[in-house]
């Protein structure tokens, strides 16, 4: 574990080395794309690299296993500021195999929750919205496939707006093809 | 703007070059610790590389703004299960100055809206939970601290997984440090 001091002391010997800067680079992605992914650690740098996309050419969205979002959720949220006003013209879903998410239930997270000393009303409380949806979640082309139709299914992003969805494979980075949008 | 076709072609051209593996790759991260950040295309690169973060290394959660979360929303789900499945035990919320979302309105959102063609009543029924959020963000810093303190509120993060608010600079990768979880 490292702690947020030793975050700050990279950030400045980065400062040292680094020549970073924004020229040029605009708020809107060069390449008009936006990403929608899995937080998975294994996928930081990984990702990027493995579809060939550099800093300034695509939005990142990133949650867990992308299968976080209600109707009108943060993807959601995020993928209209990207259409409506940083200009993006195509969503591609990427899942990977092995993901976290496809792989705990409810009641082991509220197995844990207890162990850390979570109450347990507010566990009760919070299971519905913020558990519960573990529940229908196993598999991880599934919930890819399940995030395409959701999207494409919302009248909110144009009918000429590809929405693809990929899988990446979490050590090697090889990308199949699931839906072509 | 690149397609779906050119994505697979970088890959492939990846893959050739790249001797990318999980060896000892686990899906818990290396530092214990969750980035919750923006999708801003210039941090894509910038922000792992800013605060030494390499793969493996931390669980990175990214929507636009850090803003767009409701009560039991995207952030929220992917923190319970990097806590709880992944062995998280520090979370960084890092905004960034010149953010997208805090420049936008839910007005001129509609108007490009209806120039793409979205039919009016379906604006309407997206208007409330889709796009009326913007109206309360103004300020990049003000919603790293509204996220912070809305995740320490929750009842579901257990009290000593520290929450820290920092800045990154979208052009330089400058960090500086708003709220020391």
């Amino acid at each position: 574990m490292i702690g947020l001091e030793q975050l700050i002391k990279a950030n400045s010997s980065f400062l040292l080395k680094s020549v970073a800067n924004g020229d040029g680079l605009s708020k809107s992605p060069k390449h008009q794309i936006a990403i929608v992914t899995c937080m998975d650690t294994r996928l930081v740098e990984l990702l990027e690299s493995a579809l060939g996309i550099k800093r300034g050419e695509a939005v990142v969205i990133k949650t867990a296993g992308t299968s976080t979002d209600g109707n009108f959720g943060a993807i959601l949220r995020s993928l209209v500021i990207a259409i409506y006003a940083l200009d993006v013209e195509e969503i591609v879903v990427v899942g990977h195999e092995d993901c976290g998410v496809t792989q705990i239930s409810p009641s082991m997270l509220k197995q844990k929750m207890q162990k850390r000393g979570i109450d347990k009303r507010q566990i009760l409380k919070f299971e519905e919205e913020a558990i519960a949806w573990l529940d229908k979640v196993h598999d991880s082309e599934e919930e890819v496939k399940k995030l395409v139709d959701a999207l494409r299914k919302t009248t909110i992003i144009p009918r000429n707006v590809p929405i693809h969805g990929l899988m990446i494979h979490p050590d090697t980075g090889e990308v199949s093809l699931l839906t072509d949008g």
